[in-house]
């Protein structure tokens, strides 16, 4: 399977799941397409948020087609599902958007920690959430994002138990993937950046923390997400969560070292 | 003297001429001016062409203090000399851009050649126009830019002689300073990048290529002044050449290896 062919299915309406864990190798991107007047913004929030908003790709305002890392895709159809916002509220969850598209949207895509937490088994990290089979356990924290414009709010993070070696080798995987949110932003004390207790996520789902391993935090990609609900704009698409892009990038595409 | 000594003494009317060599160790920038209406479509551009258009900088509309590289600087006096333009013609010359001033300007600082020119020199790296006291010759290529809304243009280039081994030294060095224009783009035939004569550049000066030397080709911040007067937006500011913005940045902040 590659990107292409995940894109094909939901194309075709074939599929209309989740992407966890199709075409491993192939870079997966978070979607948010807002109103050309709002994306100045919300461009600015995503360069000055650069751990949680990494960029993969923009598209210029009423174009589907992501012409750097999936040419010849189109993000209405390409995903296998989306949610449709209006003033911050959701009104409608559809598997294809050609109906609420607009002249003015312009497309973000917004690196995934799918791309690092694949690099981390094959290193032999292990990834708590996937062994556990839940969603990974994410986090509001005490540190604010850079504002830019209509978009502030703090940054969410994921969390990942393990042992301070495997940190080590976790921080050196991932500080070469700046696209997959880079190197942890925190170890240790959850307090210390805000959190009150890893056992009880904001998002996603607790999991195991054994004896001898700390928390290790990633700066995440539901950041901008809250950041864009917060603010409310009268017309947003994103993907459903879990139901993200597939683009024809290879995960060592993103490396930089 | 630091970058914010430089500043204050461009704020207080002292300091009017060119920059080069002042506060050295201390990033220089190149300054773009543009209303928010066409600030979306320039910082794709940018994204888009970051070998040429390295961004340090981004402001909010209406702010003109850089946050991220000079906090506390003021944008419309703290450069020696502006260039006011209007629908691509050039207008005024000032020292100060307080009177031309709007509430929906978005500053973009650029990175510049200056701080990779100051490392080639540390290592031993000839830099001929600084060695024969002209401008650096500058040409337009045959590679077109990325495109981004109503931005576009060939991409314009500096260039350098060196030998083959100095050319190896600067590879190194420069690529590890993307937001100063990265590696070379090309190194050799200048008819390779659609550059008929190199004693003949399209900006600056000719320098001497002596026996044994190539031509070595960078990325230039021209490019996207370049792009910006093709485009003719209503209403611009930018530095006037060599009258640059004096960071707080130092040289090796930039440095990524």
């Amino acid at each position: 399977m590659t990107g292409a062919n995940v894109r094909k299915a939901c194309r075709e309406g074939a599929l209309t799941g989740p992407t966890p864990g199709l075409a491993l190798g192939f870079v997966q991107a978070n979607l948010v397409m807002l109103p050309r007047d709002w994306a100045f913004d919300f461009l600015l929030f995503c360069r000055r948020n650069a751990k949680p908003c990494p960029l993969l790709d923009v598209t210029d305002p009423g174009d589907p087609e992501p012409k750097a890392v999936a040419p010849g895709a189109d993000l209405r159809t390409d995903l296998p599902a989306y949610r449709v916002w209006q003033h911050g509220e959701l009104v409608a969850q559809p598997t294809d958007v050609r109906e609420f598209w607009r002249d003015d949207l312009v497309s973000f895509l917004i690196g995934c920690s799918f791309t690092f937490e694949n690099a981390l088994l094959e290193a032999g990290v292990p990834v708590r959430h996937i062994e556990e089979n839940v969603n990974v356990p994410m986090y509001r924290t005490n540190i604010a994002c850079h504002p830019a414009g209509r978009f502030h709010g703090p940054m969410v993070v994921s969390m990942r138990p393990m042992t301070a070696s495997q940190y080590v080798t976790a921080t050196n995987i991932c500080a070469r993937l700046p696209l997959a949110h880079g190197a942890p932003i925190h170890h240790g004390d959850p307090a210390a950046i805000g959190i009150a207790d890893v056992a009880r996520p904001d998002f996603g789902d607790a999991v195991t923390v054994r004896p001898g391993e700390q928390p290790v935090f990633w700066a995440c990609g539901v950041t901008p997400q809250a950041a864009l609900m917060a603010a409310r704009p009268p017309f947003a698409i994103t993907h459903k969560p879990g139901h993200m892009f597939l683009t024809d990038l290879r995960d060592s595409d993103l490396c930089t070292g």
